[in-house]
């Protein structure tokens, strides 16, 4: 509710367009629907300018595809995260042009065609296994809009491999870096780059990676500007950070 | 070292206007200057766009002046964090210009004048022992070009006071949010603007806040999208981020 | 053993009413029942005014059963936590008054009915995984006889739909807030309400939450007053001494 | 800001009372005063009852003044916690009641007379080490009108200690209980009262105690019910709970 | 190879009786035998004064049963622990004496009788989930020749339940204390017992128990004399070193 | 208070020789006495069997001199632990026979002479650094009345300077290992001994020994039988510990 | 790329006999193949002079035997880790050669023959149940070309049988020692030969063993000169590692 | 003791040459000095074939000057690490030719001359900050033998000029890196040589580095084969590893 809404409402209530109950009620239930075990909240897709997304894990089947339904029944786009084949089958029932992406563990169900949004994100990560987490980052980046360039593969143990890549790193207007074990890429290309570097640590790794730990905290300490870090295998989160700072870009 | 500046050198040795053993010298000693105990890079402010920052923490006052005083030769600007009066005045007697950010513990030089960034960086802390960090960021931002609104003391437990400040936090193009303790602050602003959110945990805090360690864990768990998080009191990385994502709008 | 039986049994020894022999067993064998590998604790009940509770995991279907018995043997009501449908079925053989908790994990059982506690717990929970939790929290204080209200998937990333219910929680005498994550809810709703805050972090999310670390340190270090904490996951804790609270009402 | 508030607000708006633009003026700014570094919250102890408390570690002292200035200005009471003797005497200057309780490391500055409230807090500690968090709470207890019993040096490896003290512990209406090393203290406490246990965990120990982190563990598990935790050396929060949950017996 | 043993065969060297070359032999080869993927020290039983116990978990039960048969070839008892029933089934083919533990998780094979240790250990737990554990050492202690004594399910909230046992803990040469959660147990019980406590955290809890991290430091950081630690789980090492301090009695 | 006592009470009783409340007030005030700060033990010495010790670390020296001043006035032996020449300096002022062990940081006030133990304790430490910690096992375990023997500087890096001393360590009751950095020492020693070996992990060590934590960790998981784990740095509790488990083998 | 190459490329390209786009391209693009999600570095062999190893971790199957047939189809050897006989299975269906090595869990397909490197390595674990990352160890150093010694179950508390050995491990170049538990074994064996020790902290352990954590943190804090640490489980690196030193000694 | 001492002892013993009792006391003695506190081992520096070094670090300045003059007066060289200037101006006192290595802060005493080890040492650091670390490791390398390169404040962040020292590092025989904060550059170094590179993680950093903990994790995890690491600061140990691979390769 901004500033502009709030002050029309109370003009309105002066001018007596508007009793001061029913002022009352739209002040106290700003708009969302109360399925009991959540709050589907259209709004925020007008606040914050992008389609809705739905964390997946530790919601049921059925939880999953009311929560969708509200959303599609509105002509919104939804996007289903840390899901499974299983509940994409489910959601496809009802809305056949839903997509399952395997390694990005994502379902995406497209509304309205989303606006495309200036520059480029490039997803780099570190090692095969690093991939699923910069998937869920790529699809998510590019389901809001963003123009995605994926360069996979590259750790800092063969620079070479990275260097050959330095070129479309430097044209990209965001890096997303997914990495495990010792978490040392994002350092590495924020050295190499002008544009914000956000470091996803991925818990690939064994024994004293501590499922992401090392990674994480390795990529807290930097040595090189320009980098910031969101939680271990977040790549919806990166992804979803790259598309708002383009939409910075759209908007300026 | 860009592709094109490979492609003309490579093309001068071809049309024998460079000998082969000078080509090589050039490839192999890119520009920074050798202190022996620390190697200058005059290149990085060209190719970052920005001024060089020296962290002062760890180095020697005499170590510290060296740099600065190589940096400033040069026409180039220079940021001392992490560091104290009393260094500061070693650095005034060569360079009576330095300017001392007392809560900000920076000293900064300004060589050519930058110039301003595009948009706004509102910086935020939660209480009145968080300023530090927050000016930290505000002094770096500014120093790069930003134009920086502060917003202090607006911590969870009292939304009132958030609240009266949304207005100038929804206009910001980038937030900076520094908290210590439980580290709540940047999700719930997140929730309220649509620019990206740099989160800085702060060390404020004590018992189970281990240095600021419980503030970085929930930064980092945020629940809001749009939430990326640098390293604890790490006011400086979080204020030069800022700068670089309005450079990108600049440049778009 | 309260101070007033000591001096009854120690005045009806002088009178010779008791022999010392008897009261030395007296003293010695407070009353509970030996099933060998559990001591039910019958006293307990009217120690603290509560029915016996029984946490099930950990225990074999069989020990919970024989427990079971021992209690409701005595017309005292039993609640079994962390359970399982399994669990219940085995009990509703010999108590088919049992009910299943399918949410909240819980087995109750109702011997003599509750006494109605004066005033309201508020229940909220951030997300819909929470749910499991609160609901535990939820069961736990009606079975002791308290008046519960619900409010649930109001995370603080979505401030207007927590402020939207803002009135239920002030009218509540204790305010349960069960949340995963950066654990940031029971700071928030600490700063809007007067009653005591009974914060749960729950193990829900993922990476960096440590299986509910940050949440529980986020809650330790609340910058809001009258937020206390309890382990995580402990719905059951959570609900019991909340209605502890409100039994201290009742007696005063 | 409640909701009758608010609606007396649109009510004098909708008369004609109120000018909209005034109407947004209220509603935007709630009653605190900004003094740059820190917003002071006059609402505060209104809306929550209590007299205004501030955290004196990370603060200059002038900045203490400063704010203890404002709040007693509106003859409102103050408490300053983790603060020196040094503090107390720059406060005595401008307010020669301001007392410095020194094992508490508090200044209480009584403006209004607090009204006292029903039941009574028992403040519980392990050890002599412990007493200075176990006063912290005391003192704010007393400060917001609690009438407080003190029972020290009372730790689990003399049962009979704490045995002999057992009817004042039963007596009370809420036990808060100090202990460091390995915190074991409340669990035994919460077995032989029928009040609510407030654990606070203290840094005394060495090794592995590991500034109390011991002790937060063991209380954040105690298998009794009724025991909730605050931070580690937290004595402010526990005495401001304790009487929290008093007053709520006030209101009944 | 004790010092007379070492004297003994110099002068037999000096003697003539035996040659440098098999001196050497013996002295490099003390009496174990090599199975390739273990070592068995049959030497062991006679140095230490015990029967040789095989740690089950982490080994095939191939190689068990090879490890078992050699000892027990040599007319040595032996003891299997962390294993399961169907190791016991491998074994008892060819050991039909060999007897399953079930909550201990043992397998015994009885060689020489043992010789019955002077004195008694108690073997206490907290919860009846922490049996198994309690098991352990009791049935090792016996095993080893001591006299033990059961005291189950007297946790620290029910100080009666324990008390009542107080005589059984006092006539009791050494006390083996297993308890999760808080930990808190052995602390009490040290407080009223003369013998030696031997402390065995157990992985019982859930949440911020840390898999008996929590009880593990609790146990660590004892306020009571005479308290000292095995690992998380380790009832075998409590029972062992029971029947050690016992068997010291026996020798003085 | 033991079984024979409460039954002489009751009889007394009975008999009418004791009237109820005065016993009722025998069984409420075990002996101890209040100093305020400090409730002093005298029954603990008869209890436990030996004499109190002060843990100084954390108390005042007014309030160390005035619970030794208590003790002794009973003609008690007194051990003030943790301490400073300084406080020794002010006890001796009433106490001329105080003894100050420097390198224990103990200070010892003989009361009545204590009766010798049978056995004999080693105390050993890997190095130099380790001394003071070891010497406080030493010095409480002597004045506890044990005979000891000092076997210092033999850590296993240099194998054959702990094999040297091996008698010395085979002959021993009981042994006391404190080590800190790799803390193999007590593993290695448990190997070699039939005695029951007290691990006491020291502070010594920087970076990765986090405080003695790799220490502590490495006894908790001794793959050798008999050891027992006290806390970082705990002498006194090593010390007391061997002490009354030579006072078994006196009782048996 | 070294320098002479680099040397040689700009001199053809100064003699005409090579393009400047030719030169750039070539520069670019370091020898590798790109697979998608893998790139493999045929170069790596040549430049590191090791076949490349894979590790089978986190891969599919499917992305296994691709990229082990591109490194096969170069005549080049390659060895899989981390990986099962299923996988083994596939890949033997192209290469019949490839061997399954079960206690190790590593397939290698032999190319060309590895030439045989100088001197010896030891592989020394401490029980039975740390064979498999010992195996890794010693099948990666013989596949590489180094001359293996296995020493298996020689534990620290049974010293003899490890001192039974030392002539092996003092005529070794270079010693793994791979431990769990206390991980105390490559501190002694440090302190008894005169070659470099590569510890491999094992996982083998439970409670606070921490998944290994407790060997990691002894190895690194190891009292001995000569012994670094590889992480936890990492056989392969302590193996590769070892071939390495023995190349540099081949070198020589 | 090697076998061929031990043979030829008992061939003298056999030979009548030596009694068994002179056999004896010989075995049991090996050489080294008893100072009380220390146990200076002579035999060490033949053993292992380097002189002896001397941990200040918790010693007293007494002790150190005696283990140093107990050293030197055998005619072998010393080194006495983390120590002061005020350490070394009492070991010149007797010791005029003791120098002072200022920023190693290392004391080097040299008696006979060490002989030159073959090949080279490449000592690099990340930043100026980490100069300590890396210098302590080039001074106890130089001190025994080996010839040294250092190359300094090449951190990843800016390769050029890491990859500008790309030749010195490639000729090294072993690599040691020095590197706090993220600790990514022996990952990247190891991808660049075919040397063994020892890991040196510094405590250089804040926040989230905790004391070098995030640098040694991300080490113990790195992606590129060859690095082994020492602990935090362990510049002396890393530089005495680098020495003894040296040695290897003298030897062979």
């Amino acid at each position: 509710m901004d500033p502009k809404d709030l002050r029309d409402l109370l003009e309105s209530v002066a001018g007596g367009r508007t009793l001061p109950t029913e002022a009352f009620e739209r002040l106290k239930n700003l708009p969302f629907e109360d399925l009991g075990f959540a709050k589907v909240d259209h709004h925020r897709a007008l606040r914050r300018g992008f389609p809705e997304a739905v964390f997946g894990s530790g919601k049921t089947p059925e939880q999953i595809v009311a929560i969708v339904g509200r959303i599609v029944s509105r002509g919104q786009s939804a996007l289903v995260t840390r899901t499974t084949a299983a509940v994409h089958g489910l959601i496809a029932e009802s809305h056949p042009g839903a997509r399952w992406h395997e390694s990005a563990r994502l379902v995406s169900i497209e509304g309205r065609p989303q606006i495309p949004l200036p520059g480029r994100v490039a997803i780099v990560c570190a090692g095969t296994s690093d991939i699923p987490v910069a998937e869920e980052a790529a699809v998510t980046a590019s389901f809001l809009g963003a123009s995605v360039e994926r360069v996979f593969d590259v750790g800092v143990a063969g620079l070479h491999r990275l260097l050959s890549r330095a070129e479309v790193l430097r044209e990209a207007d965001v890096v997303v870096v997914a990495a495990g074990m010792e978490g040392a890429l994002p350092s590495v290309i924020a050295g190499l780059v002008e544009a914000p570097v956000i470091a996803v640590p991925t818990s690939v790794g064994y024994g004293a990676s501590f499922q992401g730990l090392a990674a994480l905290l390795a990529m807290l300490n930097s040595c090189a500007c320009g980098v910031s870090v969101v939680n271990i295998d977040n790549g919806f989160g990166a992804g979803h950070l790259a598309a708002m700072i383009l939409r910075g870009r759209a908007a300026s």
